[in-house]
């Protein structure tokens, strides 16, 4: 288990799906920081279950709790641990599986890892466990954009084959993305992914997608060469959230198929500072960002746990018809938009504290 | 700076383009491993430059010298500090770019971050930097084949927009790999690849392209939850490569488009383990080795320093014109081929290692 | 800030002495280890206030709840995440302090580092920060304990001037060292520290003394040169406590006054292992545990907290009369014994760990 | 093994007493930093064997290489490796240890952790290993002395039973401690020591002592509580060096003997501003520096490897008599300034650095 996040925005998570709670310490915040439960509760909302007839039904006010670490709603520079107490527990959903491991989930792999897995859910394999990185990188946030003005918009840009136009960085909002249940800023597109997804949701089955992300206003210098370059901590930081599958920073794969002569990013004066004309590099150049928006994509496999039955074999050994009954979503990507702003937060708040130490 | 990776396999390098050396120290490789340079310079071989007209010209022996850790053949289990001297330094070359950033290349910000930068060359930015890195992970590919038979292969699996087909994952080798001057185990797509590098570099401009990797005989249990999962720190390391803009493991972002019912890859007995019908998970569910193969690839842009002349701004914000003069490649993937190679190696080294306390 | 102790057995600290609650996220524990929330609770109870005449009459019950990684008694091998909530909260006997920084308390370089501190005792500087340490510590014990037979011990070696026989390291137990108020296991002493204690309680002043710690069954091979060794974690683990100044493994400062001759530790035969015949060096040699009982001493100071009046300066630099009112401990040593052995366990579990890589 | 040390200034050593080299990277260094190979060559001078009569005769010049990180005197930010290679190898003088552990050494134990050892000399268990500690270290002595004005000194202030006056801490200088070849600053003390250390020598034994170090001009506001505090990283580096037995901040173990109104240190207004009146606290209080001068002392058992014979147990359990014949310091004090000199700075550096984030 590694269960912190960053070096001195750090980060250590808690939590199954079936325990009593889950939740966050976050440690190396700066001081006399404005924050109260308010600020964290608005990014676990858009990440709690039950919020639309999109997602899983399971019922969970996800409420924070801040045991410490801020008095009179200022950082004290002191570890903020929060707790976020699990209420709609229904193990009895679960007991089916517990001979079977559900194909492409943690079932099977945290067995031989651990050689025991919790008994009911998907234990620390659950989306559940996001939660605790939501609250935390609710307070990167808040310290990104109070000391920076940094501002991180996540969205969904494709559900399955269904795929959004662009939408202008520079302007793209969350308020924007959260008028479609989908969170797709697109609207034309939105209709046609809830649709899609509705439509995997009658059939049992589930969707992918793809969750672009841009932060603004990162300024230059962020990123720790070599192993800790700016994209290699956000590759890292999204391959680590569920369901995960890819990333791609700026041109990513698409850009192998173009010459250099058209992909390098010529600069040019903009304002007081040097910028580029174009933004192939996706914010940042050999590691580190260079003043431009930062932009990525990570890819979403389709829902593992599906309605409909499934061949597969039991951990005897024996081949078994297994057909997912717990609640889930038909397609994680909605809920995920806060997951991958949280950890794009918590990566550029570590990322921005060692670089003060240069000033 | 972050020049440091793994936890308890840890691999710290050092050295610049044009500095007097580069190398690495491995720090908690086990002892008792059989290991002597000769092990360590052919992956080095397969990286150095020169090695092929399709490469830069910068004539380097990369002669590695092993300092301590090692006795009689043997490791220590202490430190096993490596150089390797630089020999064809050739500052002058790289004079005329001192007030002109670069286009998609570090100059720039490592100017910002640092408020300076090696006068020639890529300094740290340079892949010169990358030799230390295929000498430490020859080093944990040592440990990882003796100790559990892991065989890590990369190839070329595409360059600009020519893609080869895929080859057997559990046949191909390093061997069939090298047979092409541009690593790419398809005899007729690498015969394409090299005219299309040429062709570039007759034209002064670069390619792209990806490459892909197999680790095999990889034990199911390998990979730390939540953020320090095998595809998370995989993706971490493949990002950090210089040119590297995308990460995917197994189906990646084209398994966004698949449905669930058709993505999971359901299990199956294999002999005396569970396997699975398909491997689209790459080797990896929830974060932990599952006994597959390991299959992930990675994107890379064209070479940022092409001979073409381009408009772009110096340092004081006038538009110039500036072609690269440097020595470079026209296409980076066939010398990237061992890099990928060493950093899964590092990468699976240290979550061996992590694993082994739970024996 | 830093409130994450260990590498592998990793723990995470948070709370201050007014905060809602204090607890701990222990991630890395090995899974299928036997655990509730008894085998805690013990260690808490011997650390809490107001447990005899002699320490704080704050109340406190510091019951422990296992928010996760534990299920039907069963370490999942996830994080497992503790709360103490605090419930005697008197905020106003600290009021008055609030511009004149106590005497070698953490008030004014709290304020220095942070531009910010808790309004009320001694926030994260407070002893009461080490609960979440007792916490997880015993869990650390358990494992120690059930993988290896280690058994630790520690108890009040000196209070002031008066200085207790060495007990035997072999059988010294915590029920004998319990049977004492102040946690000496030497009968006779015990009554002259309560004594002394008592008197300077009514003196409203303060005295320090020394705790000494033996780990037995400490198997060879535990610690990791150079700069993990095994004494100096111990050192660093120790002299993080509250009130610690000062740390010696084995013969210590009295050593240095020792002829080589006399303090080498010859090798002899014992059962199926070598052992020393003597113990000068403290069960630990170039690092690395020996097999002997590891010994070392641990000072803390007079209890900066007195209600005898002192002139000191407040933060405007005006000299003025303080006189402490809160609650406190007049000799924190008997409170600091499970802290010693928590913070020993801590280190031990995590040396050990990093060892079972090399099985 | 665990050969890297800070988190942001960042160590890593390599070498034993008989490999081809020793060495050093630091990573994490300020850019923009003047240093040259003559700033560590005086502190490796002051640590090199064969400097006096009273140090071991090993012949090695020390001569440091910068291989990377700087250009043109000026540090550039990225890692800075530096290597010392060895020159006067007698591997002959050990021979005939090879089958007997020599008693207080670390023969045994790194036999027992690693299963191998390096067959001459105390590989990384010898004092040879505190090269790369010594370059490391006047790297951070050089940063710190640049940005804050800190002045670290070291001397020896005990040899055996022989024990210094304590000299002004305010104004003792290197100067001054190097006119004694025990490097004891008060002239007719270091007489005695001088003295005593030759007779050892004669007698084929060996002595311990004490060394203290102040550390000047450090501002308030570094350390990290609760595990990084300032005295708990300065207690693991100082426990880090061989033969060092304890550490103690301030009064330390004496502290333990006063009276809590007697070691307050009561605040009084300084220049502009808040200072003590005593420094019992040792210019650390909760962790953090208060602004006055940092002082600790070390102890350091009497070197292990003396002439004298011994009897003591092969590794098959034999007694035989051992007499060291390998070259060795009969009193490692006077040499060892220099390491306890960069090691605090070592620690201190890098809690700058952290410190700094907060600016």
């Amino acid at each position: 288990m590694s269960s912190t996040f960053g070096s001195l925005f750090k980060v250590t998570t808690f939590g199954e799906s079936h325990s009593k709670g889950v939740g966050a310490v976050v440690d190396g915040c700066p001081s006399n920081l404005s924050l109260c439960e308010a600020d964290i509760q608005k990014q676990l909302d858009r990440r709690k279950p039950g919020q639309s007839r999109l997602t899983t039904q399971r019922k969970e006010a996800d409420q924070v709790t801040i045991l410490s670490g801020v008095e009179n709603n200022l950082t004290l520079g002191t570890p903020i641990g929060m707790i976020i107490l699990n209420q709609d527990q229904r193990p009895e959903d679960y007991n089916h599986v517990s001979e079977i491991p559900r194909p492409s989930h943690g079932d099977y792999t945290y067995q031989m890892k651990y050689g025991i897995r919790a008994a009911s859910g998907g234990g620390r394999a659950s989306a559940r466990e996001t939660t605790g990185r939501v609250a935390a990188g609710a307070v990167a946030e808040i310290y990104l954009s109070r000391a920076f003005g940094v501002e991180i918009v996540a969205w969904v840009s494709a559900v399955g084959t269904i795929t959004a136009p662009d939408p202008d960085v520079q302007a793209v909002s969350r308020e924007g993305v959260d008028e479609s249940l989908v969170r797709c800023p697109d609207f034309e597109t939105s209709v046609k992914m809830v649709e899609a997804i509705e439509e995997v949701k009658f059939e049992k089955d589930s969707l992918g997608g793809i969750i672009t992300c841009v932060c603004r206003n990162v300024p230059a210098g962020w990123g720790e060469p070599v192993f800790d370059k700016a994209e290699a901590k956000l590759a890292q930081a999204m391959l680590s959230i569920p369901a995960a599958k890819g990333f791609e920073i700026g041109s990513g794969f698409t850009g192998t198929r173009m010459r250099g002569s058209a992909h390098n990013d010529r600069f040019v004066q903009k304002g007081d500072r040097l910028g580029t004309l174009t933004n192939f590099s996706g914010g940042i150049q050999a590691g580190i960002t260079n003043g431009e928006p930062v932009v990525f994509n990570v890819a979403f496999k389709p829902t593992a746990t599906i309605g409909t039955p499934q061949d597969t074999a039991d951990f005897a050994g024996n081949i078994v018809s297994l057909a997912g009954k717990g609640r889930h979503d038909p397609c994680v990507l909605p809920r995920a938009v806060p997951i991958v702003e949280a950890m794009a937060a918590m990566v550029l708040a570590d990322l921005a504290l060692i670089q003060e130490t240069r000033k």
